[in-house]
């Protein structure tokens, strides 16, 4: 996981972004991901003001910076990232899949770091590449004889935070707070209710209807197969405790 | 990257989800990755007719089918995932960081793999999570004092379909165990253990000693957590079988 230091070190620059919805989704994808600087470059005025009611994304909204030019945009970026479809590029530029790009994002040192995404319509134009040290690409799935597919810009953008703040090696967190330890049933609990259930097939008729099936090693089998922990197999012995008194009733 | 054939393996199951453009978001991202079959689980019908205008996502808004209840969502399914927000679990699921869940997907074997997702405001219920067979959790950024990050719903699934066809490494089947393998119960196999279970717990005066256990979510959690196999999953539903008809022979 990223520290907080580290994600302050990543700017996201839409180009031509006009849409204010897109611009909140943006903004949104950086709050969740926590991630803050966002850069606008377009060449008049967006509505800010409408993409500033996103859900939870106006801290992230009221710092938006607007710029007239890439070259403004990331004058303080010691790496510019391009992010392109594939069948779009026309530049020769270093090409990454976003999985290799991720670990060249986070080792690229101490300097500002920008991702740069174009207009949905026509993504980055060669001038605007020009700006970029490297591409990267989201693995799209192409269908024979479909359309192209074009991400939306919200959902590019949260993949690609995603992708940053991807951590294979951390576990999830809190599984600590589900409670201690689940303890392992003991032999003499499985034993237990392996004879209840002998006693409940007896009793239910399941033993005679199915004289194959009762067998004391094959219903042993089918018990520990359960997995069960201490608690749970307690549970299922109060269970078929309470069949099997009914089932013996007069 | 996933097959053709791997990604037809997968199922979105959206729950609750009313807005159509985040259902069109969702259909958007599947449509952007591959993937191809979305259910709807909703007490009544969504305006499906407008989501279907989300441009690029057609195909695979014209295929989505809508269910009443989860149950009848993911009964052909053998593995259900519910995604979930940390902060919001309540129920003692196995939970994954999203890192960690991709590879578990993929390996997932051959049966059909259900992505849950909740609705925006409230996520899923716990009625709803005891279907799941774990959870997994996109990583979010907190910050003291702010509001608890919540994905929006076309991010969240854009997110988790990207962690799917991530890793060109991983996606190596198993083919070769394939044929040996145990067969996964699916939802509908589990669900009519549930159901019968809950009858035989009414039926031999367990539910009426003990109504605190006698809850449907608490049990169809202690049934998902056995693990079953299909065919232990047909053998557990012949022995209640038996008990529920010996229970209410007059």
């Amino acid at each position: 996981m990223l520290s907080e230091e580290e994600r302050r070190r990543f700017t996201v620059v839409l180009v031509r972004a006009r849409d204010p919805n897109n611009i909140g989704a943006v903004a949104r994808a950086m709050y969740d991901f926590g991630f803050r600087d966002l850069r606008l470059v377009n060449e008049y005025s967006v509505p800010l003001e409408r993409a500033r009611s996103a859900i939870d994304a106006s801290s992230v909204l009221e710092g938006a910076r607007e710029f007239a030019t890439v070259a403004e945009a990331v004058a303080d970026c010691t790496l510019v990232v391009g992010t392109t479809a594939v069948g779009l590029r026309r530049m020769e530029h270093p090409l990454h899949s976003l999985a290799e790009a991720g670990p060249l994002l986070r080792a690229a040192g101490e300097g500002r770091a920008a991702l740069l995404f174009g207009s949905e319509k026509t993504g980055l134009s060669n001038e605007e590449l020009s700006h970029c040290h490297w591409l990267l690409t989201i693995p799209m799935h192409r269908t024979p004889g479909m359309r192209h597919p074009s991400m939306n810009l919200g959902q590019a953008a949260a993949v690609c935070l995603y992708e940053l703040v991807r951590d294979p090696g951390a576990s999830a967190p809190s599984q600590a707070t589900a409670g201690a330890t689940p303890k392992d049933a003991t032999g003499q609990d499985l034993e237990r209710l392996t004879q209840l259930l002998l006693a409940v097939m007896r009793a239910s008729g399941y033993a005679e209807r199915h004289p194959a099936n009762f067998d004391e090693t094959l219903v042993r089998r089918l018990v520990f197969q359960l997995g069960l922990d201490r608690s749970r197999a307690l549970a299922w012995t109060g269970i078929l405790r309470q069949i099997l008194w009914r089932l013996t009733q007069p």
